[in-house]
């Protein structure tokens, strides 16, 4: 289970190896949010993304000999990364099985971090039986992308961060926007709040047609999207929320919200111009929410997560050209 | 005069007001460089560059009754909003002289914090000429973008932030590469190293043909550059060192790196794609001369200053696209 003290266990295992991300701000976006904004710019984590921190965690966690038999992920993208740079550290061999149609900028990022890539085929072959099978033969052990305690207690630490980035500003209640895949982030995070900043709730905010978890938290039970593609927030497209951390968000983050895919381009666009960041189109869910659902909101400020900046230049700049 | 007093009251001042910006790191950029790369990423400041610190440290020094009466700055882009920026914070007004041709984004910054904007002909005008006549006229307060002792203070206060972040990292004699105009930043810097963290030497860096700073390194006496424009680095293009700036930087600077503009402009994309921040390409500068001009670089470790970020969209985007 994922409590305050394996978060704070995971920001101790993480010092000088996790980067204390900055919160930025800028009057131009204020203005377009109708309350103080500040942004959580975790897309200049190491690898990108938020994701280096439960690699991080998880693989910090494990015992030394346990650890030096392997390291196994599955993922297309951020967790990929973050995994890898890990086990790097820790001279772990990392085994990352990947998609083969997975774009070759994410497999040169996961192999510049000494990783082993293993691709397959998404249409003819089963990647879970290709990690058992390498699992079993190698004694690799598996670091899911959300549903596993040290992992949710690693993002976690970006909620600690917040609470005491915050501390001298004398917020009222306060929302925290992230946007959400499986809830790894969103769940740590809100466990953390909780501890360390009661005043400070999260919530979460996904693309249209693709909002999992905002239908879960209505119905209390964890509800399926029914497309897995077809979104240019391509890294927050999960099934449904998780195990682990969907009692998590049940019993701690306010109402869903949900974005458009136009409007988290526009987001995108605005956290180039003004915040001087790069954003990609899910990292950015948060962000738009802060911007453009300022009626679902309440309070003097909001508080957003940009989460990632793993984004294809032409997308990038179709973003900053066109919107 | 400025000293290391004058830098660590500049920062006093400062507290809350400016951002202490981070460190950032990437193994792809250590591979192009040929060590680790460590980059100042001060870019994401308040106002998207440096010059937000200068403008702090010159407003808030001065008596309430001068401050009151009027500010006055002449600027490329990033002191006119470093300047606007402090001088709206203090309620007093902002007249800003801009030369014709800077990026629309600098100058509609300039003026979204509350600034009256003057522009002029870099090549047949003088704006120190402009900027006499207005101050005499109105009874405002000249803050120099460079040539001022708490303006190089105010920069000096990134050294200061270096010379902390870098503490624990046990480096041995590293270069400090910072682009340089009139060489505020540069030798703000420098002063702040040789007083905290004196293994650390600053380095210039400048566009080729606009090499005013390193071939005044070399005479040791203050040369000017023949051209004031044509280089996508506009943001460092300025007649020669500063009055103040030089004998600072002949004391402490290491040899002036040159760079072309191609390879600003590959800075510029690889810190998209590798840090994930926006980097302007005369800020790009010291960025790129640490990637390619490593034979002229000792040490296992390199720092480089990301100066500032406010590019025109369609530039970053062809940087980013074609680099």
């Amino acid at each position: 289970m994922t409590d305050i003290d394996r978060i704070r266990a995971a920001r101790t295992r993480a010092a000088g190896k996790i980067l204390k991300t900055p919160v930025l701000s800028s009057p131009a976006l204020d203005a377009i949010a109708g309350r103080r904004l500040l942004v959580k710019a975790e897309c200049l984590q190491y690898t990108g993304s938020f994701k280096a921190r439960g690699g991080w965690s998880a693989i910090s966690a494990l015992d030394q000999e346990v650890r030096a038999r392997g390291i196994l992920a599955y993922s297309s993208g951020n967790h990929a990364q973050g995994v890898a740079r890990a086990a790097q550290a820790f001279g772990a061999p990392a085994v990352i099985i990947m998609p083969a149609d997975a774009p070759q900028s994410k497999i040169d990022g996961t192999k510049s971090y000494g990783a082993e890539v293993v691709t397959y085929d998404r249409e003819t072959e089963s990647r879970e039986d290709i990690g058992a099978a390498l699992s079993a033969e190698r004694g690799l052990t598996l670091v899911r992308p959300y549903d596993q305690p040290d992992v949710i207690a690693g993002q976690g630490t970006v909620g600690l961060e917040i609470a005491e980035q915050t501390k001298g500003l004398e917020l009222g209640q306060t929302d925290v926007i992230v946007c959400a895949g499986g809830g790894g982030l969103a769940s740590g995070i809100a466990l953390a709040l909780e501890a360390e900043a009661p005043h400070l709730r999260v919530r979460t905010s996904e693309p249209v047609g693709f909002d999992d978890v905002a239908r879960s938290l209505v119905s209390g039970q964890r509800e399926s999207n029914e497309r897995l593609s077809g979104s240019v927030c391509d890294a927050i497209l999960t099934p449904c929320p998780g195990e682990l951390t969907f009692p998590i968000l049940s019993r701690l983050a306010g109402p869903g919200l949900t974005i458009t895919d136009e409007e988290a381009m526009r987001a995108v666009a605005l956290a180039f111009r003004h915040l001087k960041i790069v954003v990609e189109p899910g990292g950015a869910a948060g962000l738009a929410a802060a911007l453009f659902r300022s009626d679902q909101i309440e309070g003097d400020t909001v508080i957003a997560v940009a989460t990632g900046g793993n984004v294809d230049t032409a997308r990038f700049s179709e973003a900053i050209l066109n919107y």
